[in-house]
């Protein structure tokens, strides 16, 4: 069976990192399915799914880490496409990847006690966010 | 329900990123599944799947960066091994990752509006890539 | 259908790449699944899943690429939170990301001849691991 839901957020942009760990877990339980994946997708190509240990010190990390990679004030050529100046965040976007599966099982998700879904929202702006969650399974 | 499909590419290697979405598309239609995901898998190391807004200018972006992550002319130990000279190429993939799960909802893609598909040939040569579709869902 | 199994490792930490592929082959055989996707999954917010050719260059050199994306003795801020020292372990494990789906075709994983599924422990020490590996299909 498939069961498809829809989270939807605010967000700040700027590499926002938000916890969806509790609203995944809920779309699973009211599901009603037992055993199976969650796909958790990003339609848009600014933004990105992981898991992390969800406290302040990480997620710092993660964007001192990103920062380095892509830098929000470096050149890029997508700037001069469209006026646009999100070229980093098109980069991290496509490094970190628009797309997470998770299984569940008992009807639960099978994340460690320290682990956390998260997504970043890249852009530079804050952003009214829409997140497919497919949920697979019987 | 499980449909398995192939999608053959000819690539140029050296970063080649090819927009495959029409094609993905084309199969989700295909298989006449309504809700599911299509699971696209790279079988072979030196490729990689992710999605970008598919315009140049993102695309050099995104090559800049991994040339900088993994440097084309760096020393890699893996060259030592084969005589090889495509090192950068299978740290590439490994980050990247060879595997890329959508959703799709009454038949199409949940692909934002400048969200493309893409493979990514990190191989120094020109190659006949073969990459599995897998459409599960009902 | 789904088959839920575990898949228990003992690791040395410290950037440990362990090759799983014959293990996830095995429990996809012995679900008796002929095609569908295997979805493995790190409970934990320190460990990572791709695919690589398993050769000690090859790992070398990607282990060199995370040396210089996070490295273990740089600063994080995540060590100021609990006195931990694996702050760079959470970066790369956000990085590599925790999930990796396979197809599986006739009973068989589609990966190709040089490229292996690997499990990355990124942590600081030793650890007792348990992975998820959801096989969904028919």
């Amino acid at each position: 069976m498939v069961i498809s839901e829809e989270l939807r957020l605010d967000t700040e942009g700027h590499c926002h990192i938000i916890d969806i760990s509790s609203r995944v877990a809920e779309a699973v339980r009211g599901s009603g399915l037992l055993s199976g994946t969650v796909t958790i997708f990003c339609p848009g190509s600014t933004g990105g799914l992981s898991t992390i240990e969800y406290e302040s010190g990480a997620l710092h990390d993660l964007e001192r880490a990103l920062d380095q990679i892509a830098p929000p004030d470096g050149d890029y050529r997508h700037h001069l496409r469209w006026g646009d100046d999100n070229g980093h965040s098109h980069v991290r976007s496509a490094l970190i990847g628009p797309s997470l599966t998770v299984p569940f099982v008992e009807g639960a998700l099978t994340l460690g006690t320290w682990q956390q879904i998260v997504f970043l929202d890249f852009d530079t702006r804050p952003r009214a966010r829409r997140l497919v969650l497919q949920i697979m399974g019987e």
